[in-house]
């Protein structure tokens, strides 16, 4: 984290799988920013305040000299084109930058939901409730998310190391920390496939400390939830 | 639509509305391409010889001298930038070009799913099962539409022409024919809306022919619909 008062900020919760990839990119790349905390689980998304930053209550959102930009799959864009980068985060050529845009539509309604609602059902509702989980519906999205994950495995893996060629892109960061939500109720979704696994290690050997530090929440909530079982 | 045998080709169904999408972009910019029509009603994306092309069996897919691109905002964002057309559909600028991505990724989740929802209680439900329209869940999608709508208004819309400023992108583009679909079902959605009807005059001016062109089908299903009330 860069010291209060750098010209790019980004308000982020370290829970939020988007505001992770943001940080890894921003850490990785040593793009001086500073870190404005919005914590959900105080609803510090709904304040006035933030409110009137993003009146649709989300995170992340970077402020850039004046220019506030939301959606995290628009945020890498911006940062990749505006901020000196090596350019395989976001390729020039229109054929490999088609590519992660290809992988970033598909992401919103595939990964993205079906990843978090395996989190949602096994850590925030029955936290929230009070409830034991509800294992029919945890069933039904587990399934969801299996196919899910063959997809991705048997389609933008195939027959390369990375979601979107030879190279680690914007994709892969946003993909990986979707894949490592449910991780916070002790579920690692990606055992029993070392295809997907393997990509996994080559994606955080490639962003090495980044990937620990931005993860260093969800850790800390894996831990205390298997510590109880 | 060109003649059979140009080097740009994309498979589509003019019922589907990011192909619609798709198709004005090409007409209007006068891009040379050949339309392989893909009739979802009758199957024709879950063919094997399709599924080669696309194991998504989704449509649009672009296939550019053998560069096959799925996802129509991605198909779209390559089509802007590789073909000559004119700059305000997809700007250079990372910050204009920033508040397109941001609409195109919020499009994902907000009204591609909530239009399309309308659509399919009112049309393809009722049409496949041969069943009435089920008025409860017609409600409901119709409640969450309305406040997607109004997202779109005060954000988008907010203090500008265009979703993403002074000029057309293609944010208006996809937006729109998602906007249009519920009408073939006799519905108009921005009805007592005056803000968003005259934005949707506007994106019709722009594109002149090629609107009324890429929605002929979708005008005859809503006229088919309404001569039976």
């Amino acid at each position: 984290m860069a010291a209060r008062g750098e010209a790019l900020e980004v308000h982020v919760d370290l829970l939020s799988q988007p505001c992770r990839a943001l940080l890894m990119f921003l850490t990785h790349n040593r793009i001086p920013h500073t870190v404005r905390t919005v914590a959900l689980r105080k609803g510090e998304h709904k304040t006035a305040e933030f409110t009137e930053l993003n009146p649709m209550q989300k995170v992340p959102v970077m402020v850039d000299r004046g220019f506030v930009l939301t959606e995290s799959d628009a945020i890498l864009k911006y940062l990749a084109t505006k901020y000196k980068v090596a350019e395989h985060w976001y390729p020039r050529d229109p054929e490999r930058r088609a590519r992660v845009d290809e992988y970033t539509a598909w992401h919103h309604t595939n990964i993205r939901p079906h990843a978090a609602k395996v989190f949602l059902l096994e850590v925030l509702v029955p936290r929230m409730s009070g409830q034991p989980v509800d294992q029919l519906k945890l069933e039904r999205a587990l399934g969801q998310l299996g196919e899910t994950l063959d997809k991705l495995e048997t389609m933008f893996l195939k027959r390369q190391p990375f979601l979107c060629g030879d190279d680690v892109t914007l994709a892969d960061l946003l993909a990986v920390c979707e894949i490592m939500q449910p991780l916070g109720g002790g579920r690692d979704i990606l055992k029993g496939r070392p295809k997907l696994e393997a990509w996994r290690s080559r994606v955080k050997s490639v962003l090495k400390g980044s990937f620990d530090d931005a993860h260093r929440v969800l850790f800390r909530l894996r831990d205390k939830f298997t510590s109880k079982l």
